[in-house]
């Protein structure tokens, strides 16, 4: 009857990551950091939960039109199908659309939390990860666009990354009006056009120049199929990347405007800087567009020096919530990848301290006086230092040290019964000690000298401990 | 060829809710204070994805031995199923057991996050809520369950409520020894006694028997069916509630070892109490068990006063981990039911601000001057000041004055052409307006006073909305 059960082998699903406490630790405090930025400017958090009606969702994703592609739904019991989000602007959308009478307009909202990719996963390509997005909805005008660039720069900056990025922005009706002055019509034409665009910083002109005609083969021999305009066609994109706006353009008027504001409020073309060949992907996009690059040199793959690049983008997004309402309802928005920020900020030494101090560890020496130590802990705690008693299940002196060891532990207080009869504890300073170690080559001096370590009376425990991590 | 598109009704799925700005606020304060706690005790935070394998999870939903009742489950592109996680201990389980090379053991962690459960919704019944938990992992002896319970103890008193709490300890071995003297061996039988007990707080020891034997009738003429146990065998049960533990049980000597440990630490009975009633639900508790209850009075719908109840319960469980392991890995948590425990707090005055301060509001007097707003917004800003311009579409001073009363807007900066010939700006503080319009009655009165509005100096900006703020 007692037949052995199989065991089941523990991994984290496909595509999925834990998360440790020195990226939790370090992640927390730079959201805190994004949040204290957002709320100066006027920004109130709200939360959506993490699952939206399939349809509401629509078909906004990526470089897709097919509802259920790349998202994780589900059906309900009652048959309607719910998706996890894919992000976090669909279901602002809703939640604006529902409670519109009584949101106050224009509203200005941040959000934080996990979306869903139903995608192949890679190296450094999860299946949920973490954004942190900021939106103004209800908001027409280019002065709510210029508001979300001027925020993502004090993002930066209050992030310690003051000379290390740049707020590239530019406007769709300008590429639109790029491309109906070159005559290209047809949709698949139009994001080739401008894929080709958003290659300037990667390949130069003379790249783009090659995938606007027939292509272009890179080093490799790979070759990328070009969007096939004529020489003619190609020229008036070339002329607009160069530098020459279409004329008479609506888009071009508002970048206009929303330099204004940069200039009025102190912003330069170091931090924020209007530029023809940012595109962003989303379909959604009607008005200016904008991301935020970071412009040190990281080493990829290969070895080579390439710009860190993007780490968030958004533009305005006028037709999403209009899709639950008759009237048109304006709104420019911006996302964060917030696990990709927070490598650049690893990279660049602005991440702070990742793994928390370890607890003083008072070691069980002798299990019948389980009590006795447990007072000890106790009265540490509540003095407010971070303090564990050896809760394993040997009584093996070394191991426990080296339990304490490995939580990082600056001291563990130990009483024999020896120390026990003379109401006297020895503590001993791990911190020191190691320091002490490194220093004693000899296995016997070492034992003799017991570096760190040193006695001190039971009702000096507190004040003791106290006084020890303060010198360390 | 402009058909009109159908549109969609926003609305949240069914049993899913939005977090206002309030409520995000007051929790994060509240899981502050917790996470604090947690920290002085040695505990980590560590923090999985919402995703598991289902066969990770087992079936050890409470009340339920199929797998995927419950759970919200659905089936990867390699077919292999995945369920979204129903609780914070399944994982955390699979997460020791997936590194068990490389973690500290014992292994004390604290985890946050929402967890779902595929259930009917109703009333304050939804399908994800967030959990906060406290493992112990790899710690055999009742110190680590003590511990747990002290934590919990604490917790409470740093959130303001102490003196209205109890944590309340008893043991499965101790209840399982009481079956057996009873005689009650089949599982269902078992359930049913156990679940007769966890009522002697609310039914009385009349009431229990009733229900060990052939029934219970309450007040509304609804019956519940009893446990069918003769009257010997519910005698030994009614003994034990009554205070009789049963002799030479494993379980009693723990609970002794407990309470040397709670006496050793100072806590006393008002706070950490043994109690035979103590059962908690899910079936694979194997040792202690606590539950942290609220002891003060609230109405129930029916508004009858009741205590105020659980929130938050925990226990041994040494056979989770022990699932993916052959060696036996013993195990301790604790988990706090967030939405609930705060609103315990809100009811006792302890939950804090609950809604953000207002932003100053710039108003939009003229739209050709935006630039002129923009950068006394950002002065503002600058100057860490909560600060907005108008971005709304109306030109309208009222309806401009109403939204920044809608925001709860200290007070609203005004420049008109006069104004601006002048240098001046109008400042108007909306809290003293308040509350002079409380006094005056008469409209003609009220707009001949301006009550609250008063003229500075453009350069002197900065200065007067802090000085108004300090004073407000």
């Amino acid at each position: 009857m007692t037949e052995k059960t199989k065991l089941i082998t523990p991994r984290l699903p496909r595509g999925f990551e834990d998360r440790s406490p020195g990226e939790i630790a370090a992640v927390g405090a730079m959201i805190d950091k994004i949040k204290a930025v957002y709320e100066r400017y006027g920004f109130d958090p709200v939360e959506t939960p993490l699952f939206e009606y399939t349809e509401t969702l629509g078909k906004f994703l990526p470089d897709t039109d097919r509802p259920n592609a790349g998202v994780f739904s589900l059906q309900d019991d009652d048959e309607q199908w719910m998706s996890l989000r894919y992000d976090l602007t669909a279901p602002l959308a809703r939640y604006f659309a529902e409670n519109f009478e009584t949101l106050p307009k224009p509203y200005r909202s941040y959000r934080q939390g996990y979306v869903f990719r139903n995608e192949k996963p890679g190296p450094g390509r999860f299946r949920q990860f973490l954004q942190f997005d900021a939106d103004t909805v209800g908001a027409p005008g280019p002065e709510a666009d210029a508001e979300m660039c001027m925020m993502m720069a004090d993002v930066m900056d209050a992030l310690g990354l003051a000379g290390k990025y740049v707020v590239r922005v530019n406007n769709r009706k300008v590429l639109d009006g790029v491309l109906e002055a070159a005559g290209v019509t047809s949709e698949e034409q139009k994001l080739t056009v401008l894929r080709a665009v958003d290659k300037l910083d990667k390949f130069g002109a003379e790249g783009v120049k090659l995938l606007l005609g027939a292509g272009r083969k890179d080093e490799s021999g790979d070759f990328t199929k070009g969007a096939g305009l004529s020489d003619s066609q190609a020229a008036v994109v070339l002329d607009y990347v160069g530098g020459k706006p279409p004329a008479d353009n609506e888009g071009v008027a508002e970048l206009a405007a929303m330099q204004s504001l940069f200039d009025a409020a102190g912003y330069g073309p170091d931090r924020i800087k209007i530029d023809p060949s940012v595109v962003r992907g989303l379909e959604y996009y009607t008005g200016p567009v904008f991301e935020i690059e970071l412009t040190f040199k990281v080493q990829n793959e290969k070895g080579q020096d390439v710009v860190f690049g993007s780490v968030g983008g958004g533009g305005r997004y006028d037709g999403l919530v209009s899709r639950f309402r008759r009237e048109p309802v304006p709104a420019t928005g911006f996302s964060i990848g917030v696990s990709r920020l927070a490598n650049a900020l690893k990279l660049t030494g602005n991440l702070g301290a990742t793994e928390p101090a370890g607890p003083v560890v008072v070691l069980v020496m002798d299990k019948a006086e389980t009590a006795r130590y447990q007072a000890m802990v106790s009265e540490l705690r509540q003095a407010g230092i971070r303090t564990e008693m050896f809760l394993g299940q040997t009584k093996n002196f070394g191991k426990q040290v080296a339990y304490a060891d490995k939580r990082n532990a600056p001291a563990v207080i130990i009483e024999g019964s020896q120390e026990r009869e003379q109401g006297i504890l020895q503590v001993k300073d791990l911190i020191a000690g190691k320091q002490a170690a490194q220093a004693i080559t000899d296995n016997a001096e070492w034992k003799a000298a017991r570096p760190g370590q040193f006695e001190i009376k039971r009702e000096d425990l507190v004040s003791a401990v106290k006084k020890l991590l303060s010198e360390q």
